[in-house]
């Protein structure tokens, strides 16, 4: 795509009351722009971005026979009162009147709707299991949003809801899940820490929470200095330099953000909204049910605290909104025609780029290109003849390469 | 997939309270579920088929040089204000208190939010034209929301907002949408009727509405019997019988479904919220804009209602959930081979096909498949020998086909 023609210009300033850099370098580089707190935007880069993660996402959760299904977000209130959430969730959960006085709320997870829909097509053993997930935006009324994309009031989430008939295939499917998730962060450049934490309401056991080490996390993890040992602090007591349980090594804490989150639910949804199934010996009995989370959204604002500079943001290349930036420094005509043949053949080998092919200076182009943060720059400028100047964004690394060996870069 | 696997069994009855052939057949054949009036899930068969209808509408919409962008659902009073449309929107805009009494409301439609995020990023004539389009689902507070997904409180939509210096770019935009939209109709196997109708508060020219002509809709059109007229009967006196103004020819009135529509919105939304821009003589002027809608989620029910018979549904290709819904009706362990090979074939051949594997009878399957509705069933039963018995669900036509013809069949 010429650069001419995208829209969502650079800024030089980040809204005054954005305070976390996902939110400077995200807003100043169009990928986003925030409407009110917690609220945002996606610019067509930002769309491009997020896309990528929900497609990885998406399929993973395919590999593990996840079914894509797709929730409302409106939500009544009859159906959350039979599990207690209507009250329980006020804080959190928008709450608002529709036509006839009808209660109606905002789906801020969706165990309850999911119980009830799966309730009417399952019946025998022989239904189960199945896991179902969607890619879907939430709503939560926070209190605090103050850290761009990694807390909204309103985010798009990935939510898959396992329903087995037994707590062994419900382990079994657990145990896929944690590795399926542990591939996606992976893929998105992201180190994740499995880490324990409160089953909540749900669970005596533990829940596992995704979390990734960074300087703006809202989470503090406990985690051991050798080996993979690592609680939340809401449940861990122990200080810098106790001994872990595990392996008797040192445990340190760490600011963290949660990028995922993964519960045994057990039969909690389906004893209060009756989601039963008939035995191989006839006997009825409670689906136990898993929930499964990751915020596309959250994950997008973690990889720019993780992969940015002083310049802006450097994505890493599954990510990247485009595979390569393609700079032209040059007013010199020729150069010109070097640099649109190079877009066009690119284009045709099937490379998503961008051309800046703006009347601007160079050193706008310069500083723009490091401030969008495509994972690949090519540079075409007074000095070019037979060879491409290449930058790769990570570690600002240049070089020189042919033209026929750019696919080599990618 | 196997059918085995698949979320999703069909059922006998449909909810009591649905009326509209497209809420009937698709809620018992499992492509969604009702929640609350107005308000559906979709079961995965219902996002196949509803992902296919948004990527048909979003490559139209890349070749007439949309960017995809995504807007936020919640929005806030003070912007709506600005514009008259808080107040005027009151009766279908679900309107609510957040935290610290701020009042926000769930986006009907999304001139406000985008008119105020462009402004930021717009100052000279050299910024002009751009289209910015997203598929997004809006909330409406529906008094009458009984037409399955032909007329949702929540549903999916495709907003396009075009963005021009004068009114001869917008012109010329707007007639290559209508072209685009067309497009659009055609690919999904709808046809659709380029209707005029009144500008609203915007214009004081016609809009524009693409009407599909079925027995449900809840639309009146007239239109002529000879040359392409047609006129939504709220702003067209002629009655049955009438001359057509254009070439004399009888008009007609017909019931049907809007399933597109385009306005030219001029300068109302650039005027209230100042959206401006430099012309190349220096001079200040308001951004012209336009706004071009297509539900695909209305465009789903309305192909249900024009394409189902009293066994079911009857996607058009482009559409079906699967390209083949391969059926074995046979207990023979032989003919379970064969069944088995032939679905790894297809799969191998990258063909997306639904295997009824199921351990239930053969009419059973018989009239699943037909109210599922996937456009070629293949079919294994006793009598299969060398060649594979196949039914083309529009027509029903059926016949002996050689696996390697299959993909012929497509």
């Amino acid at each position: 795509m010429r650069q001419s023609k995208l829209f969502g210009k650079t800024i030089r300033e980040a809204p005054k009351d954005e305070v976390s850099a996902n939110a400077i370098f995200l807003s100043r580089a169009g990928y986003i722009d925030k409407l009110i707190a917690g609220v945002y935007n996606y610019l067509p880069l930002g769309v491009k971005v997020l896309s990528k993660i929900q497609n990885i996402v998406r399929e993973e959760m395919n590999k593990i026979d996840g079914q894509e299904i797709y929730l409302s977000a409106l939500q009544h209130k009859e159906l959350w009162e039979k599990t207690g959430r209507w009250q329980s969730m006020k804080e959190i959960m928008f709450q608002f009147e529709g036509r006839g006085n009808q209660e109606i709320g905002l789906g801020a997870t969706h165990e309850e709707p999911i119980t009830s829909m799966v309730k009417k097509r399952v019946s025998s053993y022989r239904d189960l299991p199945f896991y179902l997930y969607q890619i879907q935006d939430k709503f939560r009324n926070e209190p605090r949003a103050k850290s761009g994309l990694l807390r909204g009031r309103e985010f798009n989430m990935k939510d898959l809801y396992s329903f087995c008939e037994s707590q062994e295939d419900l382990n079994k499917f657990y145990d896929r899940a944690i590795k399926a998730y542990l591939t996606i962060f992976e893929r998105c450049g992201l180190k994740a820490i499995v880490t324990e934490a409160s089953g909540g309401d749900f669970s005596k056991e533990y829940s596992h929470e995704f979390q990734v080490l960074t300087k703006n996390g809202e989470d503090n993890i406990v985690i051991c200095t050798k080996c993979d040992f690592a609680q939340n602090s809401e449940i861990c007591k122990l200080k810098d330099g106790d001994e872990c349980p595990k392996c008797k090594a040192k445990v340190k804490h760490e600011k963290s953000i949660e990028v995922g989150n993964i519960f045994k639910l057990g039969t909690k949804f389906s004893h209060d909204l009756g989601l039963k199934f008939k035995d191989k010996s006839g006997k009825e009995q409670e689906v136990i049910m898993g929930s499964y989370g990751i915020g596309p959204s959250r994950v997008m604002g973690s990889v720019a605290e993780v992969y940015h500079d002083e310049k802006g943001l450097i994505w890493p290349k599954s990510l990247s909104p485009f595979a390569i930036h393609l700079l032209l420094l040059s007013e010199d005509d020729k150069k010109k025609q070097i640099a649109d043949k190079l877009y066009d053949d690119l284009i045709k080998q099937g490379i998503d780029i961008l051309y800046d092919d703006r009347e601007v200076s160079a050193g706008v182009k310069l500083n723009d290109a490091d401030l969008i943060g495509v994972s690949l720059q090519l540079i075409i400028g007074d000095k070019t003849k037979d060879k491409v100047e290449y930058k790769i964004r990570a570690g600002n690394k240049k070089g020189e390469v042919d033209e026929k060996d750019i696919k080599k870069l990618l």
